[in-house]
């Protein structure tokens, strides 16, 4: 607790959450998922390869819409374009449309991290703890029922109708929240997110989840330009005195 | 318990709830915070009118935005308009910019009805429980911090940029929740609501709340064209088999 009254300092009243590799662990989640339905179905697949793939198509063809190529669509809508792809190209046949239905809202069920669920509790004592994922609100609602994630508002890139790192989605958090963005503080396992959110006027903590992609060499170290640097949700809890 | 058999033919997966009226109790809310303010500035008013009279300039606010006569803007800045006409109107002066904006956000600090909490627990465990409210999210938010309102989502008017009852909220509404209007069900204890969400395809389950307006004459009977009428939550819990 010893940065407590530091963190008051602060006035944060609000923290977001980025969700994927933030607060869940979409890749076990998925490898898991997708093992079972090999299985069920008889499908011989390097399961991890393929869930790399799915969680690798995603940033471009966000781009594809950040940049205008696409039309507007929800994380939904881009995970089962890529999913389409991905069926072709790891030889994945035999499936029914509601299987394959299925399989694209296994992203509606991830697993939370060991801390996230008591880390949140403990948060949302003290503070307004919204997610702000570009998940979309469907995807992000279910997985709360899900995971038991305790959210007091459901916050989404589909409700400014652009995704982060656009600014746009970061000041609509606050604005929803009634809220400066200096009093809401972005909450992110990545870094890009983090210095989005900064360059939009938000509060950072970064929270390293070194088993979101053990196989990727990712920048893990904290960092003094964040406001925090955390451990984990409990630890993160410590240091903003909830 | 007897009719959740017929209640799950209704296929229904989310419950939409009106707040302001059906979960909380705004009158007798507002009269209380405003005696208080009124007791501490030694200012001698008829406080039951006055919330009256607030919220009885809310509709005439919302049609001329509704209308297109104003942009738009949240029940935040419609309250704060209205209750600028009223401190004219009761004489209410001495008041400081902070005490204003003060009892503008009594509207986020309205008790629930004695059986809101523990209905809404209820019937979080079977369905999803999403506020359907012109009020804005921020105040919604604020509202179920203060009352413990177990929202799975906060959704709002202010989503759509649109008002009760046009048709777009609803369908907003169900469009976020990634389900068709058929597989939610608006909850209000205002029959006009229920009727525009019917017309938008949406279920509909009336409880009626005798005591929001006890001196006005309120149509509080129940009518087969609803799909439920309940005595209250927790009688809406039983008949949804919750």
């Amino acid at each position: 607790m010893a940065t407590s009254a530091w963190a008051q300092d602060l006035h944060v009243k609000a923290l977001a959450f980025d969700v994927f590799g933030t607060v869940v662990d979409w890749r076990s989640s998925i490898i898991r998922e997708a093992t079972e339905l090999g299985r069920k179905k008889e499908i011989t697949v390097d399961w991890a390869a393929f869930a790399d793939a799915w969680r690798d198509g995603y940033g471009p063809a966000m781009q594809r819409v950040r940049s205008g190529e696409l039309g507007w669509r929800t994380i939904d809508e881009l995970h089962r374009m890529i999913l389409d792809g991905l069926l072709g190209e790891f030889g994945i046949e035999g499936l029914s449309e509601a299987e394959v239905d299925h399989l694209n809202r296994a992203w509606h069920r991830l697993d939370p991290w060991p801390d996230s669920v008591e880390g949140l509790q403990r948060l949302k004592r003290r503070y307004i703890v919204a997610s702000l994922s570009n998940g979309n609100v469907a995807l992000l609602v279910n997985m709360a029922k899900h995971g038991g994630l305790p959210w007091d508002a459901v916050l989404s890139s589909e409700l400014a109708r652009q995704y982060k790192p656009d600014r746009e989605v970061y000041l609509k958090a606050a604005e929803l929240l009634g809220l400066s963005p200096s009093a809401v503080m972005m909450v992110a396992a990545h870094k890009g997110d983090l210095r989005a959110a900064s360059r939009a006027g938000l509060r950072t903590a970064f929270v390293p989840r070194p088993r979101e992609r053990p196989n990727r060499d990712i920048d893990l170290s904290p960092e003094s330009a964040f406001d925090i640097n955390a451990r984990d949700f409990l630890d993160l809890a410590d240091q903003l005195g909830a």
